[in-house]
């Protein structure tokens, strides 16, 4: 059985998309269980006209919601220890959740997260990743924004946070990882991104194939599986191409309603523009899931409707389901062991050969 | 009369595509001159078949052609002085041709007008400037890939120099121009940008308006007229726009051949889908600008086709008609003698503030 936690107040609809989505997403996957924290006086009404998930759910009253607009700073003062939100985000670090979904403020909520969570071991950074359509199915991109920079220890990190995931969601055995970069050469890259290159060449992990470096317009060819970068220029490639995704279909529409001939041609492939359109379809990949802490917490789009809510509660089930923090914690420890192994035989070394020197 | 150099041997197909292009561009600006580099035997029998461009051009026979897949090193090392690209930009230096077009690879030719050209008095380094396709007509986006990283002072130079082009190019009187940031509240952005915003809007430049902030979404919205960023991002952001672009267009192929209604709606809609083609067509936006350098270079895709070598003859032509030159020049004396007597201010002020802590 996995139970989740939920954020009823989240998002711009609160309670009337939250708890129709994970309706739907309990029609998918009826061994679920809820908790629901918010203001019980909005959820109970609407949750009477859901009677599986009223049967499913335990309801926490809570009276504070954190505002869509408050600064992190602004939330984590007025709704620490009290809020929906950081109610939802405790349950899973008191063991009582398996995983916390809310379509609330991503601000406020990767604060809360790490302040709540901590983050896990040898991580410094969380990260923020994204599932991105592309020509050869999915692909998972991270960070698209939790933290600016990175050194090259962070992006291993990511990388490896990245490919368990993929092995979670996309179920890949052994993920492909690329470094996002660019394409000039000599000119080629920041240090961090050559640096963490070398490393997951030396490393030879082997819970992914590290594939080298890949551009921006790989991302949308799914030329690997896992593309991973810091969360600036992350943050900037996601915004990008949802914003070039909503331009084309504006350049469509146009064209399509310009003439009566245009306007029959569409009737008649109507079939396949929807065909186009689920493709396109935002709500199918809705969810971002800060990885890196003591706990999953899903980020659903806070514009979203049912349906896109109840693809965040899908994505939260399936990563607790395929064990995704156990695979990070296994994949990272390799990893830093390694390093530090690999630190100390170079430590050793130099005081070898200083000795040699002085003798 | 406007004369333009042109490196005949650059890109995949050389001179059987810039001639040709070249001869295009020319029927739309009769009043144009040419001086063509490159391999005379390769360059006369097409030259032949378009005798307007024969009767506006010299030719001047180079020996050497800078390879495509040539590192910068490799090219300057092989191509100084001698080489059809090298000439071009040389014939610029030397007052011979107003601007130089070449389709041959970036980083050579940025490399070679670099150490050709120098950079402008207090620009520290160039930009590639690239023309972005809005929902709202055109922007300009600068830098997609000369150098990584920038500081506040050299994104100010950018937003200088891209208002100048946009001045220039899409006849804007005083272009509104936007940093790149992230936008998620409080980890707003790197610092080098948010020192960037506050430069520009205490410098209240006559050339042009800050607007503040954009994100990835505002590019294909056309929000405004220049978006400035550091070379890394701004490469990622193009590319990343370019592969989604491609993706959309190959989404909609296959929906509309699944079915035989499809195939028909396909068929009467097709002049529709060809509007959207020519909205999509990258040749109509070919040509990625060189800034900050003691001279023009349009940089033209290598890959483009005849039509697509004349949209950067074009833009080159435009730019020389406009001065841009000598608009960039002015804006950047402006801001970098307001920098200076800031500082001096700064430093009368501290000095003196000093005295008054001594007494």
């Amino acid at each position: 059985m996995i139970t989740v936690s939920i954020d009823a107040m989240g998002g711009d609809h609160g309670p009337s998309v939250v708890i129709p989505g994970a309706a739907l997403s309990l029609e998918r996957h009826p061994q679920m269980r809820f908790i629901l924290f918010g203001k019980a006086d909005e959820i109970e009404p609407i949750l009477a006209g859901h009677p599986k998930l009223k049967a499913a759910s335990t309801v926490v009253d809570c009276e504070v919601a954190v505002q869509m607009d408050a600064k992190p700073s602004q939330a984590l003062r007025n709704g620490r220890w009290k809020s929906s939100m950081w109610k939802a985000i405790e349950a899973v670090k008191a063991g009582e959740a398996d995983v916390c979904v809310s379509a609330g403020n991503t601000g406020a909520l990767m604060a809360m997260a790490r302040f709540c969570l901590r983050t896990m071991g040898d991580i410094e950074r969380p990260a923020i990743a994204a599932i991105w359509p592309t020509l050869r199915g999915e692909s998972i991109v991270l960070d698209v924004g939790a933290t600016i920079g990175a050194n090259a220890l962070q992006l291993v990190d990511f990388s490896v946070m990245g490919a368990a995931m993929a092995r979670a969601l996309i179920e890949v055995e052994r993920p492909t990882v690329g470094l996002l970069n660019v394409g000039v050469e000599e000119i080629k890259g920041q240090e961090e991104v050559k640096e963490a290159g070398r490393l997951l060449r030396e490393a030879e992990l082997s819970g992914l194939e590290y594939h080298g470096f890949v551009e921006g317009d790989d991302l949308g060819r799914g030329t690997v599986d896992v593309v991973v970068t810091e969360g600036f220029s992350g943050n900037i490639a996601l915004k990008t191409a949802e914003g070039t995704a909503r331009q084309i279909g504006e350049y469509l529409r146009s064209a399509m309603s310009r003439t009566w001939l245009a306007r029959l041609g569409y009737l008649l492939a109507r079939g396949a523009f929807r065909r186009l359109n689920d493709k396109m379809d935002p709500r199918k990949v809705n969810g971002g899931v800060f990885l890196g802490l003591n706990g999953i917490v899903v980020k659903s789009h806070g514009g979203t409707d049912d349906e896109g809510f109840a693809a965040a509660v899908d994505m939260a089930y399936d990563m607790v389901r395929n064990e995704l923090l156990a695979h990070i914690d296994h994949d990272l420890q390799h990893f830093h062991n390694g390093q530090v192994r690999a630190s100390l035989d170079a430590a050793v070394e130099d005081s070898g050969s200083a000795a040699k020197a002085a003798q």
